[in-house]
Parts: C-alpha cells; structure tokens; sequence
C-alpha cells in the first residue's frame, strides 16, 4: 500500500490526495508538519532530500517527491488521467510545469502569507508582487479555458488537477475570480467529478 | 522541420537545443530577444499565451512551450533520454519539477540579475536570498551524485539536461562550485557527450 507523508492545508499535498481518491486506490496517510519544520529533520530528508511535503513511499520502500511528478507516476499506469498521444502528454507536462513556475510561486505563496503572517509581518510587503504574477497566471488559464472543458484535449487530466489545487482557493490568497467565469466554471467541473475529496478531506 | 524561437544566453532555451543537437534533429532557430520584450507582442503571445522562451513549433503549426515540456516531447519517441520504466519515468520528472522549482528560480536569476543590472540596482538586494536557494539546491544534487553518473538510472536523461543547463553557468550567477566534485565531474559528463554544443552556439 502506498504511504502519503502529507500535511492537509498544503494544495501540493491535496493533488496526490485528490488523484488517489479519484482512482479509488488506498494508502496510508502521514500527518508531516511543515510548521514545525517535520520536513527538515534528518528522518524526513531521507524520504526528500529536498526537505518538502508531498513524499510518496511506494511498496518497494523506495520514495518519490515533487507533486506533479507523483501525479505522473499515479497515473501513468493506463489511468484516463494521462493521455497516451505524445504531444498530448506533452501539453499535460506543459500545464504542470506552468503551474510549478507561474502560478504556484504567486497563489499558493500569498495564500501561505495571509494564512500564516499577522498583518505586520515584513512578508506581508510581498504580496503585491504575489498579486501581480496570479492574477497573469489566471489571466493565461482564462483564455484557455475559453470554448474548452479541460487543459488538455476532452477530458479531465492531472494538468486540471495541478491546477484546480490552488486555484480553488485562490479567495485564500485574496484573489477575487469574479472577472475569471471561465475558471470558475472549470472549477465547478472537477469539485463535480465522482471521487471528488475536498483539501481539508483526509 | 520543427521551428524553435530561442533566446541564446537562456538556460530554459539551451534545453531544447542541446537535445536536438544530441538526437541529431535539424530545425529552424528564431532569435526572440527578451531584453527588447519581443515575447510579449501579440504576435509572440499567439506562440506561448505566458510570454516565455523557448517555444516549439511543429510541423502542424502547434505549439509547445515549457522547457521541460519540449524536452518531454523531444525525448519522448523512443530515445534514450526518456525511460520507459514508469517509476523511473517520474524519477525524471521529479528532478525536472525540482530544477524548475528549486533550482532555476534562484541560480538562473542570480545570473539574471548579475549578467543584465549594474550593481547600485535594487534588484541586487535579491541576490543574498538567491545564493542561500541556489547553494540548497545545489547540496541536494551533489549529495544525489555521490556514487551516480546520472540523476536517474545509469544513463543521461533529460533530467539531466533541465539541470545542467543553468548549472554549467552557475558561475555566472556568483556561485562557486568548488565544494561540489560529484557536481563538476557530472558536468564534465555532460560536456563530453558526442553532440553536445554550448549554450552559445546557434
């Protein structure tokens, strides 16, 4: 059975929690948490040297980290999740690594700020910035939403799943997706998928 | 024939074309110069809605971007670059989220900001910060090295090839990889693979 070193407000964490759920597959789940710097211990950096949460112990004992490759890994075994076609693939791989460089670093690490700063903490002057680079990061999604259902061809894939983490609680980073109806749309499109969890769900 | 539009001192854009030169592809270049904003003209935003380099154009007028995507797509038609083994598939994937996550972000700008600001810019507050993430990062890799060749496996991946793009110009970005030999030795690698080009040439 799989292991999941996890920590649930983290919407890194809740994109392996969600795909696992989505397929019906099992596994064990460790609370890990990152507040308390249980990702910097000697223990946990043998799962991740690179000392984050999520961390995926497979049946082997071996360990994989980085959420968006545990969501290749989970659903490269003949899931509907990954397309087959190559450049298709490709796309997926695309949209994840947007999200890993575009929108993550802004969305996630406002949310972060405002849920873990009190309003005079030195961080708070990064919001701004954190503003600027979301809003962009949903102003690209929104446009590729227009006239399509998914990021990537007819159905849902682990692209819309990298994304939908964050972006379903982006209201928590402050950001206002009223002028995004192509988002919100999408979004009430995956929170509609059978085996849909939500982020607080363990 | 595949189009790159490519930004020559670019790390991201090195990518792709270092693995073309390794599979021996030929393809077209288009200079796109980032300093003079030419991947935020309309006409650029129809290749790549985010604005980046390098972008990849396929024979049947689609495009591709995302480094690491193009080299998910490049690699993907039975080369040795890309395992077909699934675990090992998002091992590959795992140390490219990683390069675009924890690496990139602070040695390709490190070197960013060295190679294009002069030193009473405010932006070189930022490189205090950028050297902590860039030698972690680095630690990470050198302690994944002790006794490896490569990132996954016992062969060259495209893992390797997101990773040593910005770290074979580490120097560059003021890093000093003297107390990192599995690092220099693994560079060295690289460098001597038949059909590697520099990231200057054309």
């Amino acid at each position: 059975m799989y292991r999941l070193y996890d920590y649930l407000p983290s919407g890194n964490s809740y994109k392996p929690r969600l795909l696992l759920s989505l397929l019906g597959i099992e596994y064990e789940r460790i609370d890990v948490d990152i507040m308390k710097k249980e990702t910097r211990t000697p223990a946990f950096l043998v799962k991740n040297p690179n000392g984050r949460i999520p961390a995926l112990e497979l049946e082997n004992g071996e360990y994989l980290w980085e959420s968006n490759a545990i969501l290749c890994f989970l659903a490269s075994h003949g899931t509907p999740y990954m397309p087959t076609d190559s450049l298709a693939a490709a796309q997926v791989m695309q949209w994840m690594f947007f999200e890993q460089y575009s929108h993550e670093p802004f969305i996630a690490v406002a949310r972060f700020i405002l849920m873990h700063t009190d309003p005079s903490d030195p961080r708070r002057a990064e919001l701004e910035t954190k503003m600027d680079g979301g809003y962009a990061a949903l102003d690209v999604m929104e446009q590729h939403l227009a006239g399509r259902d998914y990021f990537v061809g007819e159905s849902m894939s682990i692209a819309d799943i990298a994304l939908y983490a964050y972006t379903h609680v982006a209201d928590e980073g402050g950001f206002d997706l009223a002028a995004y109806p192509g988002v919100r749309a999408w979004l009430r499109r995956i929170a509609d998928r059978p085996g849909h969890i939500l982020i607080t769900d363990a």
